[in-house]
C-alpha cells in the first residue's frame, strides 16, 4: 500500500497540537451540573458546545426536535421479612462522600429510575433472578420457582436492563429491580470504593433506559421532524418495545439487603457473589417488597449540536464525527470524556485552517443529545436526512465514552481496519512514550480483536444499521464497561483520579480520531479497504456452516457472493494503485472525474450490504450483515437475520423453518452480490 | 432557461441522419417469424439484434436468465344449448387470408392461451361479465346472477385479462372466456377488417398473460440470477398473483356464438355490443361451455440484449434505452416497431461516433425478454443490477409500441416534461412537414396531456417504481391501443400497410428518442427540471383533498413538503444558470466536481421519491407517487398507497381507517420532504 496522504507533515502537525489541559477543562465546564437530556441544564451544554465551536470559528448551529422522554415523579421502595412484617423503606439515594466537589450538585441528579417504566405499585414476594437472562429465568422454571406475579431482582454484567426488564415481564414478573453486584461493580473485596479507588460505591445505582427499540418512540421509522406524524404517548408506552411493568435500579446494598431475607433454595455457583459475600438464594420470598413507581413520561426538545467545516473540492461528501452530550449524570466518562476530545479536535482542526488548510470533503461535527434514552438524537436526525447521507456520507467516526482506562479498544466496519490500525500505529500510547497506541493494545490481550458494530451500543446504530455508513467507535478503557458506569459516581473526580490522570489519553483519542478524519477528508482516494470485510464475511459464514450442520442449509450462495466481492475488491485496489501512480506523475488531476467515479463505488458498496426491506420483523434494520438479532448469542453479532431464523429453527425444528434460514442465506448473499457490483462497478 | 447543448451542429447531424428503410428492414426481418419468449425463433432475434450492434462497431452482449414462462399443450372449447343437447366445438383459430405472406409462418404460432393459465376442465353455464371488472361481477350480483361455477364470458376494453380473469375467479367463477369485442376492436361497421382496413378480424384473438405480479414469479423480490434462490414452481403457482382457474382468450366471432345461446335478462345498455349487433343477454344458461385447458408451465431461457457506447468523461453515469423484443405472435407493432426504430437510433449513434463524438455519459441500449409475460426480463436486469443502477442511472427511457398510428403520446416522470416537450418541438411531424410533432400533439387533443408512468404498461416498470429512475414511454399512436394488438395480425403488413407507410413515423419515433437520449448523455448538467414535478404533485394532492372531503384527513403534510420541493426546484434551477454562466465565460471547466454535484442532486432526487418499505402489500413498489393501486380508479394512477388506503377506509369506514390514510399521506410527504432536501443539498 502505497504511504497515506494527507503529507506527513500535515499529520505531523495536527499530532503536535494535542492539547490536554484544553480536555481537561472543557470536560470540567461541561460537567459541573447533572445534565439530563430535555432539561435545562443539558441546554446549557448545548449552548456550550455551540460557543466552543463558534469560537474556533467553525460555522455550528442546532436543530432541535421534539421527543417522547421520560422522568420520575415518585419512587418508593420498602421490605418486609414476610406478609404482614413491617416494612423498612429505602432510601433510594446515592451516597456523597466527604470533602465530595460535587455534593451539592449531587442534589440536582435525576433520582434513580429507568427511562419509560410502566406507573404503578406492586407488592408481591421477591424472587432472585441472576443476571436476568432467559436463560436465567429458564433455569428458575427448572427448579420450580414461580416468577409469575413477583418482583424480580437481577443483576448487571452480561445484558441491559431494557432485556433483563423485558425479560422479566416475559416470565411474569409484576415488577424488577436490577442492581451493580460487587463481583462486577465492586473490585476486588480489598481496595475500597470511590473515591478511595474507581470501583463502585455500595449505595451506587446505575440508571438507564428500557426502551427496547431506536429513537423517538412517537415516530417509528420517520423523524421528529416539526408538523410531522405522531403515534400517541399512549400507544408509543403500549407497544412491546416498552417494559410494561414497574422497574427500579437499586444499589448493591440495598439488593443485599433483600436477599438477606430471601429463602427457598441456594442459587448456583454462577448465580453467587463476590467471594465471601453470603450465600444468594432464589426465593420466591418470604422477602416481600412494595414498590410504588410513578414517571412522567412527556415530550421534551433536545438538540443535536452540528459544526461545519465544510470541503474545498467535494463538498458534498460528508465525514461525520459524532459523540452524544446528555448524561444520567455529571457524564463525565459517559459521554463527555467524547465531548472534551471532540472540542480538544476541533481545536486542533481549527489551528490547521489558520495555516491554510481546507479538507478536500466536508467534516461535520455532531453533539447529539438523548442518546440515553434510546439513541434517539442521532437516530432522528439520520432519519431525517436519509436520503442525503445514502448519496453523500463518506464515514460516521463515532466517539461515546472516550476514556475510562488505558487501552484502545476499536471498533469498525471492516473496509476501515486498515486505517484504524495504520492510525493506531502512528499515535503514540499515552501511557508509555516508547510504544504506540497499536503496540500497548496487541500487549493487552493475547489475540487482539477489532470489534464490529452490530449492537445498539452508541450512535453509530442509525448510520451502520439504517443507512449502510462505514463506521467506527474508539474507546479507551479496560475490559467491558466500567464501574460507575451511568452512577451518581461519573464525574470530573472520577476521571481525573482513575479513568485518564493527566488526560493524555484523551488527547490520544482525539488524536486517533483526528488522523482519520483527516485521511478520509483529505486523500484523493478514499481509504477503504474492502480485503478485510470479506475475511470478516467468511468468518461469520463459518459460524453459520457449524450451527447448521446435520441440516439442509446450505451456505454456498455465501461463499460465493463473498467470492465475488474479494475479486472486487481485489480489482478497486489495482485500481487504486493505478490512480496513485497517474497522481504522482501528474497524469492525473486531483479533480478528476475518474477518482470521483471510483470513490462513488467505494462509498455505495457499504449501503449494498443494507436490505430495503430490512431485518424481518425488525424492519428499521436494514443492514443484512451488522444489526441485532433478537436471540443471538454468537459473540460476533453478525448476519442477524440468520441468527435469528436458526434459533427459530431450532425451537420448532420444522422443515418449513430451516427453509426460513435457507431463505435469510440467500437474503445476505444477494446484499453480499450487489456489493460486490457496486465495488467493482460492473453491470451484468 | 439558455438554448440547449450538445451543440445545435450535433442534433441536427443526428436529426439528419435518419433513415426510414433501415427500420423498414430491421422491422421485416425481425417479424417473419413468430418469436414467443423462451422459444429458438425468439433466440434467433436476439442473435439477430446483437448482430446489429456488433456490426455498427457498439460493444454487445447477451445476459440470460432462467425464469418460469408458460405455455399451451391442450385445448378445446365447445358450446351446446344447453344440458344434453350436442356440442359444437370451436376450431380456436385464426384465420389467414388469400394472399397473406404470412400465412405459413402463422403455423408456428403459439396457439391461442393465457400464460399461467390454470389446467383443467369444466363443464358449465355461461354468464355474461361485460368488461370483467369488480362493479361488473357486482352488477350480475344486484341482478342476481350467480356466476358461481359458472363460466364468465368477459370483453377486452377496459381492464388487463389478468384482472379480468382475477375478478371473475373472485366472483366464484369455475372458468373464464375473455374476447376482443368489435364495438372496440372491430372498427365502424362498414370499413371491414385486416387485411382491408386496421380492424381485427372476426376471428382475431388477443392472447395474454394472468400473472399479475412482475419478473420471474420464482424469484419474487430478487433477481433470477444463475445459483439464485428459487420458489418452487408449484408454489409460484399457487399464490394469490395467478389466476387459479382455466381461462381462454377466444375470438369475436366465437363469442357471437355463445351470446346467440345465453339467456336470461338482457344486458343493460353499457354492456351491448356495436350498433346493430343482436342484444346480449347476462345468462347465466341455458349455453353450456365444456373448457380444456393443459398448460405447461415451464423454466426457460430468457435473454437480454444491451449495447454499451461507454462515456468519455462520465462512463458510470448512465443513460438507458429500452425496449422489449419477445412478442406473442409476430410482434411488428408490439415490440418490434420499437426494436425497428432503437436499431435505426444505433446506427445514427454510430454515424455520430465515425464523426467522432463519443457521450460524455454511458449510453446503453437494452432488448428486453419475456416482457410479455410479466415484465419479467427487464425486472430480473433492475433487480440484479439494483444497487448499481440506484447510485448511476441518469434517465431511462422507454419505447415499446413504438409506432401505431399518426400522433406521439408521451409518458414521463413529470423532471423530464421540459426536455420532451422541447424534444417534440425540435422533430418533424413524419406525416406533415410544415409542422412539429408537438404541434401535431396539440391539434390531436382539446388539452394534451403528457401521460404518466404509475402502471405496469411496459418495461419502464422496473425502473419507475422500484428504483426511482426518472424515465419516459414513447408512441405514436392513435387512441389507447389498437386494434389487432395480440393477435395473429400484427405482422408486417399490418405496420406498412396502417400503422406507418413510408416509415416515416419509425424514424420520428427514434429522433425523439434519440434527442433525449443525446442531451440526457452529453449536457454538462442534466436536463431536469422538477418544477413540473411540484405542480404534478399539487394537482394529485387536490384530488386526495376531494376524495377526503369531510374526513378528518388532513393534506397540509403534503402541500408542506411540495412547497419545500418548489423552493429546492427553483433554487437548483438558479444554480443551474450560475454554472452555465461559468461554463460559458470559461471559469468552470466541464469536468468540474461542482457539475457533478449537481448531477448527483438531480439524479437522486427521484430516488428519494421511493420508501425502502415500499407500498404497503405491495412491497417490491417502491415509489410512492407512481405506482399501481389495488384499487386505482382515478385517472392519475398516482399515489397508489394513498388510494388503495382510501378505498379501504371508504367500505369500512372506521376512524382507524381513516387514520391509515392520514397515515399514508404522511409517507408520501416525507418522501417528498427527502426529495426536496436531496434536490437542495441540505442537511439539518
Ligand atoms: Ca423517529
Ligand atoms: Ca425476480
Ligand atoms: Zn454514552
Ligand atoms: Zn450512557
Ligand atoms: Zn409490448
Ligand atoms: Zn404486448
Amino acid at each position: 500500500r502505497s504511504p497515506p496522504t494527507p503529507s506527513p507533515n500535515l499529520g505531523s502537525l495536527f499530532l503536535s497540537l494535542g492539547s490536554n489541559n484544553t480536555a481537561a477543562s472543557h470536560l470540567r465546564a461541561l460537567t459541573l451540573h447533572p445534565h439530563v437530556a430535555g432539561t435545562k441544564a443539558n441546554s446549557l451544554t448545548a449552548a456550550y458546545v455551540l460557543h466552543a465551536f463558534s469560537s474556533l470559528s467553525i460555522p455550528s448551529h442546532i436543530t432541535p426536535y421534539s421527543v417522547l422522554l421520560s422522568y420520575p415523579v415518585h419512587r418508593s421502595l420498602s421490605l418486609s421479612a414476610g406478609p404482614g412484617r413491617a416494612a423498612k423503606p429505602f432510601s433510594l439515594t446515592q451516597d456523597t462522600y466527604p470533602s465530595d466537589p460535587y455534593a451539592r450538585a449531587a442534589a440536582e441528579v435525576t433520582p434513580t429510575f429507568f427511562a419509560y417504566s410502566a406507573s404503578g405499585s406492586v407488592s408481591a414476594e421477591a424472587v432472585y433472578a441472576n443476571y436476568g437472562r432467559e436463560e436465567d429465568f429458564a433455569y428458575l422454571a427448572s427448579r420450580g420457582v414461580d416468577v409469575a406475579g413477583k418482583v424480580a431482582l437481577a443483576r448487571y454484567g452480561r445484558i441491559h436492563c431494557e432485556d433483563i426488564v423485558h425479560n422479566a415481564r416475559a416470565a411474569g414478573a409484576a415488577a424488577a429491580l436490577v442492581y451493580p453486584d460487587p463481583l462486577e461493580y465492586g473490585g476486588p473485596a480489598g481496595e475500597g470504593t470511590f473515591p478511595d479507588s474507581r470501583w463502585l460505591p455500595p449505595s451506587g445505582v446505575q440508571v438507564g433506559s428500557l426502551f427496547r427499540g431506536v429513537g423517538d418512540p412517537t415516530t417509528p421509522m420517520w423523524a421528529s421532524s416539526e408538523g410531522c406524524e405522531r403515534v400517541s404517548v399512549e400507544d408509543a408506552m403500549a407497544t412491546d418495545d416498552m417494559p410494561g411493568i414497574p422497574a427500579l435500579p437499586v444499589s448493591a446494598r440495598d439488593a443485599a439487603e433483600i436477599q438477606r431475607v430471601l429463602g427457598g433454595a441456594e442459587a448456583p455457583a454462577g448465580w453467587q457473589g463476590r467471594d465471601g459475600s453470603p450465600a444468594y438464594r432464589l426465593g420466591p420470598g418470604p422477602a416481600v417488597l412494595n414498590l410504588t413507581y410513578q414517571g412522567n413520561d412527556t415530550m421534551a426538545t433536545i438538540e443535536n449540536v452540528f459544526a461545519v467545516i465544510e470541503g474545498a473540492e467535494e463538498p458534498d461528501r460528508y465525514v461525520i464525527l459524532g459523540n452524544h452530550r446528555d448524561a444520567w449524570t455529571f457524564g463525565a466518562a459517559d459521554p463527555n470524556s467524547g465531548t472534551a476530545a471532540m472540542i480538544e479536535l476541533a481545536q486542533r482542526f481549527s489551528m490547521l485552517q489558520k495555516q491554510g488548510w481546507r479538507p478536500r470533503r466536508t467534516i461535520i461535527f455532531c453533539s447529539w443529545d438523548a442518546e440515553e434514552y434510546g439513541l434517539t438524537g442521532s437516530t432522528e436526525w439520520v432519519e431525517e436526512n436519509r436520503e442525503m447521507l445514502s448519496s453523500r456520507a463518506v464515514a460516521y467516526l463515532n466517539i461515546d465514552v472516550s476514556v475510562v482506562g488505558p487501552v484502545l479498544l476499536p471498533s469498525t466496519t471492516p473496509q476501515l481496519d486498515e486505517l484504524l490500525l495504520e492510525t493506531m500505529k502512528l499515535v503514540q500510547d499515552p501511557d508509555n512514550s516508547s510504544q504506540t497506541v497499536y503496540d500497548a493494545w496487541v500487549k493487552s490481550n493475547a489475540s487482539p480483536k477489532i470489534q464490529r458494530l452490530g449492537n445498539g451500543g452508541s450512535d453509530y446504530a442509525a448510520f451502520v444499521q439504517h443507512v449502510g455508513i462505514p463506521s467506527t467507535n474508539l474507546i479507551f478503557g479496560e475490559g467491558p464497561g466500567y464501574p460507575v458506569y451511568h452512577s451518581l459516581y461519573d464525574d470530573f473526580v472520577w476521571v481525573e483520579k482513575f479513568a485518564d490522570p493527566g488526560f493524555r489519553r484523551h488527547v490520544a483519542a482525539a488524536s486517533i480520531w483526528g488522523i482519520m478524519a483527516l485521511r478520509l477528508a483529505d486523500e484523493e482516494i478514499i481509504p477503504f479497504d474492502y480485503m478485510s470485510y470479506t475475511t470478516e464475511l467468511e468468518a461469520y459464514t463459518k459460524v453459520v456452516e457449524k450451527e447448521t450442520e446435520g441440516t439442509a442449509v446450505s451456505c454456498s450462495p455465501l461463499y460465493n457472493s463473498i467470492r465475488a466481492l474479494k475479486k472486487a475488491a481485489t480489482k478497486v485496489n489495482s485500481e487504486r494503485k493505478e490512480i496513485q501512480r497517474e497522481l504522482s506523475s501528474k497524469q492525473l488531476s486531483k479533480g478528476s472525474m475518474k477518482i470521483r467515479g471510483l470513490n462513488d463505488r467505494l462509498m455505495q458498496a457499504e449501503r449494498a450490504f443494507t436490505n430495503r426491506e430490512g431485518i424481518f420483523k425488525q424492519a428499521w434494520y436494514k443492514h443484512l450483515i451488522y444489526g441485532p438479532s433478537e436471540q443471538n448469542d454468537w459473540d460476533t453479532a453478525s448476519y442477524p437475520g440468520i441468527a435469528d431464523a436458526i434459533a427459530t429453527a431450532r425451537s420448532s425444528n420444522t422443515s418449513a423453518s430451516w427453509k426460513l434460514v435457507q431463505h435469510e442465506v440467500h437474503r445476505v448473499a444477494r446484499a453480499v452480490a450487489q456489493a460486490s457490483a457496486v465495488l467493482s462497478g460492473s453491470l451484468t
